[in-house]
């Protein structure tokens, strides 16, 4: 599959090099591609790396991985037109490290980072997901408790959702997805990376997640 | 153990029944002492009902299950003096209704009504825990997943976390306490209420929770 991801960060690269290992056609776009040589030359040339918009009209699938600061400025960079129709994966969640670690959101409560872009971008397909574990874990979840853990998918459009689910499936062996609801429900999982932080401060791996229980 | 409980919702009312059950002396403080005649009765006159003044002079620990809204009101009606120096088990949460479900909070982000709580009573050892789960679950862990699920203390005092750890156990059976940190932590635990209620909203029953998994 064609898959763009905006963002060149460690969550741009290592789903990256999970897709081109799995024999994706994988474009990173970022803003300065010299830093990403070394990374593409890994990947045996399955991933190349271009602008914002080559990832975005090389992706059938386009995934945003940039910081959340940054966001709605790449993804515009990136081109509403080559986004249009398409199913827009967003990872993205509003930090706010101004003021050093733990950080907060400067986005929240009443509104979400998922819900601006779906609204900046409303021909695209947003789908909310993977935002509530670190990069290890989103491409790796049998890493962490035998994969019995769970993920959440936010968003408007039901088949879109029910894509990404597939996807999460046979992409990296996720075994819980949860469809919380419309976009809205984004805040609840951006309002859940507080919670991360302090988890992450105290058990100081990245590799860990939680697990709905009944 | 005489333990006092501020508030007499859903939380006050089980956490009463619960721990008048375990032998506890148990006073619940309310607003309103009529409406609390029949669920009295049933404690077998173990747990009595009277002021917030009341419970907060009996407890040798107090529980503040008061709604997050009147939580600061109803603590200054039991007296700073009454709850010098004691254990106050913080469960509210800042939770919004006024635009209806789900809330949203009133307090976030770069503040929690916990801190707001030890702030206002700085001579008491404020701990706050309990708040994400419902009622049901925190007087009985058991009954959720064999009771393998996590919850959180958060405080300044480290004896105090400490000692609700060791009666959260002993209470009511919880296995998993993790100790997130001082009370600035309690921002964590307040803001995963907005995916608390998600889930709820998806799960359509209130007996769940989360377990940290590694």
């Amino acid at each position: 599959m064609d898959i763009g991801i905006i963002g060149s960060g460690v969550v741009g690269q290592t789903l990256g090099a999970a897709l081109a290992g799995k024999g994706h056609a994988v474009v990173v776009g970022t803003r300065d591609a010299g830093k990403l040589k070394e990374w593409a030359e890994k990947t045996g040339g399955r991933a190349r790396v271009g602008s914002f918009a080559d990832a975005a009209s090389h992706g059938e699938i386009v995934i945003n991985a940039t910081s959340g600061r940054g966001s709605l400025e790449a993804l515009q960079m990136a081109g509403a037109d080559r986004l249009k129709d398409k199913v827009l994966i967003d990872i993205s969640n509003p930090l706010d490290f101004s003021k050093g670690f733990p950080p907060s959101l400067f986005i929240s409560n009443t509104e979400s980072l998922g819900e601006k872009i779906q609204a900046a971008f409303p021909a695209s397909r947003v789908v909310k997901t993977l935002n509530t574990v670190s990069a290890v874990v989103m491409a790796d979840p049998g890493k962490v408790g035998g994969g019995e853990h769970d993920l959440f998918v936010c968003g408007n459009d039901a088949a879109a959702k029910s894509r990404v689910t597939g996807l999460l499936k046979s992409w990296f062996g996720w075994k819980h997805v949860v469809d919380l609801g419309d976009i809205t429900t984004a805040r609840g999982t951006e309002m859940y990376l507080p919670l991360w932080v302090r988890l992450y401060g105290k058990l100081n791996i990245p590799a860990f997640n939680i697990h709905v229980v009944t």
